[in-house]
Order: structure tokens, then C-alpha cells, then sequence
């Protein structure tokens, strides 16, 4: 499986990654093994078929972008859901759900346009970032919260841990680095949650996986963004 | 099946109702036959099943949130699909693109927080439709545009509609009930979905159901609002 990603940054390509390096499904990061260039080039060939953005893997006859539809395609493929339709429709929805989020993060800083530099926005993203403490980050993590402490816990599926687990221990791992402040005076708030980004690395190829090389670091040309100003307390 | 959206505006749930009504899929829905009281009530029944946001659908024991998973579940059941996997997969990658499209659109008159009035963020509002209408419609609009030119036309599927089809036609809908000045002065750049967006009415059951009363026009309380001033040209 071919796994078209950009090469430096963790961004929507990590949440691909960490599921993949977890089940070990065997994949290839391409723009990591040649350049973001030919990501570029890559989808101009794919036309019709085309993803509106990266990430997005090529699997056989598989093309396949949008994240929460390739973690889900990925854990049909390989047997890993909970083999009853109802419950794998919630574990989708939770990941869509945190896609949704994810989309919001990046939106913070970039408020205005995609397009625009961040000093170009920064007016409105300070506005906005208080918003997002205050309302939005609660709001999801209280959902996640909850969706799991309904399993009993200690993941998503109760014993069993699936793409939305690792894709909640990414997203707090994202936010404890764009809003160390923030999320330091709310630890404890969201108590299942902050349960699964403790054990998540404890999944045996994870741990390897981000102890080594590949793991990228969250930097400022990703989603999870630390700026100061937008963690102000 | 039970439909949970808010009773007076179309937004997200009027993808569903649009499916529904095309395919003869019998549906109630619940907050328009009771009210939007009914529906806070209703989720906050669920508990740890609760969908983060409307529309959501109940049909026995699944409680389904998130539009584009909706439709795909619909459409599964219904045998309604290409009977192709990876063509399916295609078009639940597009309804997921539709499904950001329309979070955008909702993003620009509320650019800084979903929860203050559009009075209080207009001079973000009004800097975002500048690049909205330069940028994000025609990068949509072509992507979607190409996926209907690749299949052939005159729908996503050649001459078989789907759940992206009549979702297209709510899309194309909205952006001229918005952005009027902007989408006639762009007509004619994306000919195979404004096709979509003439051929859908013809569908039987859906013609009857848009001349009818429960078809809800839209409204500056929905995601596709119109203030002039960020349709100016």
C-alpha cells in the first residue's frame, strides 16, 4: 500500500501512520521516500480520480483520500473492527468526529484563508483561539470523554483499541504541544481520555515506531501549531 | 427511521431529507413534528451514544450522527449503491468533500466562533468571502466538476444518481441562494455539475417533494446565508 503524504510535517498524514504502524499493516510513505514534489505530480496524474487533498493511499484499484475513510477502509481490510455493524458505525462517526476537530485546530491559526500566512491572520486567530479554549476544546473532548467511559474503557472498544484510539492519543499529543498552558490547567478534566494517550504508546510496534526516526515532530508548518499567543491565559 | 435535525433551516439535514425523498425512503422527521426542545432532549437521552452534533437518524439499533456516513449507511441498506467497492468508496470520499465544502461555507460568515452572532464577526467574515469566492469555491467546484466529467455524465455514477448527486444539487443550490452576484458571474465554469444541478429536480419523487411545503427554504439561520456584503464582486 502506497501512503501519499506531505514529507515534513506529522499534519492528517500522522493519523494514517500511527494506525498502520500499531496493526502493522505494511505500507510505504512515498513522498518521504522522494519529495513533496512528487506528491505534486503524483496527483496531477490521478484526474478524475484525484483526492481534494493528501493524505490518501493507493491500495490496487484503491485511490482513497478524506482520513476517517481510510483508517475505516484499512480496519475493514484487516479484520481489526468489532465485527458488529452498529458499533464500527460508532467507531467511524468518532473519527469523523475527530477529523472535525482537527479541521477546527488548524483553523484557529488560520482563521481567514488557508492561503494566507499566519502573521497575515493573527488578529483574528488571537480572537478566535479564545473561543476554542474556552467552548471548542471542551466540547470535543468532553464527547471523546464520554464515548469511551460508555465502552467502560480503557479504550474506545473497552479492552480493545482501534484507529480511534490512536487517533485521540495523536490529537492530545497535538494539543498538549499547541496549548501546553491550556491543557496543563485542564488536565484531569477529560479523565478517560487522558487514559488512552497513556496507553496507546504502550501498543508494542507504536512504542518502536515512536521511538524511531520516522516519527515526525510537531512543527509549526502542521496542524498543531505553538504559538504563545494563541495559549494565553 | 427516525430523522433528528433542527425544524427551521435546511442545513446538513436537508442532505438527508433530499436522499430520503429521491429514493422513497421512509423517514419521520422527529424535531419538525415536535420541536427543536424535542430534539435537545433527545440527545441528551443518548448519553454516551450521542452523535456530537445534528443530523443524526435512530433506525433500530443504530444511532447514526455525521451527514456523509448517513448517507453512505442509507445507501448500503437500500442496495443503492454501484455494487462496486471501490466505487463507493469514491463516492463516500466525494459526499466527505461535500461535507467539508459545507463547513467552509458556515465558516465564513462565522470565521472567529460558531457561538458569537454573525454581527460580531463581520469584518473577519467579510476579509474570509473575499478568499472564499477566489479561492475555495473554484478549487471545490473544479474538483467536484471533474469527478462528474470522469464518470461520463450526466451524474457521478454515468447515467445512475446518487446520494452525491441530489447532496450536489443542495450545494449548487445554496451557493446561489448565498453568493448570487459571484455564481452568475462564474456560470459556465464547472457545465457538468450545474448539469447535476438542472437534472436532479427531475427525479420524481424529489420533484414533488421540492414544490412541496416541507421543502425548507433557506435562511440567514442556516449554513447558506445570504449577506450581500460578502457577495460583492
Amino acid at each position: 500500500m502506497e501512503l501519499w503524504y506531505w514529507p515534513d510535517l506529522p499534519g492528517r498524514g500522522e493519523f494514517i501512520r500511527l494506525y498502520c504502524e500499531a496493526s502493522e499493516i505494511e505500507y510505504t510513505d512515498m513522498a518521504r521516500e522522494q519529495s513533496a514534489d512528487a506528491l505534486v505530480e503524483h496527483m496531477h496524474e490521478l484526474q478524475g480520480r484525484r483526492p481534494f487533498a493528501p493524505p490518501y493511499i493507493v491500495d490496487d484499484e484503491v485511490v482513497l483520500g478524506q482520513t476517517p475513510l481510510i483508517l475505516q477502509y484499512l480496519s475493514d481490510k484487516h479484520g481489526l473492527g468489532s465485527g458488529e455493524m452498529d458499533v464500527d458505525l460508532q467507531l467511524f462517526q468518532l473519527q469523523m468526529d475527530i477529523a472535525d476537530f482537527v479541521e477546527e485546530v488548524h483553523s484557529v491559526h488560520h482563521p481567514i484563508a488557508h492561503d494566507l500566512f499566519y502573521s497575515d491572520q493573527m488578529d483574528a486567530a488571537f480572537e478566535k483561539a479564545a473561543y476554542f479554549r474556552a467552548q471548542r476544546i471542551p466540547k470535543y473532548l468532553i464527547h471523546f470523554d464520554n464515548a469511551i467511559a460508555s465502552s467502560g474503557g480503557p479504550f474506545t472498544l473497552g479492552q480493545q483499541w482501534t484507529h480511534v484510539d490512536t487517533s485521540l492519543f495523536q490529537l492530545m499529543e497535538g494539543l498538549d504541544y499547541a496549548f501546553p498552558n491550556y491543557m496543563k490547567a485542564m488536565q484531569g478534566s477529560w479523565p478517560h481520555l487522558e487514559g488512552v494517550q497513556g496507553i496507546v504508546p504502550d501498543i508494542e510496534p507504536l512504542a518502536e515506531y515512536l521511538a524511531s526516526e520516522r516519527r515526525i515532530e510537531f512543527n509549526e508548518d502542521g496542524i498543531f501549531r505553538h504559538y504563545e499567543e494563541l495559549d494565553d491565559q
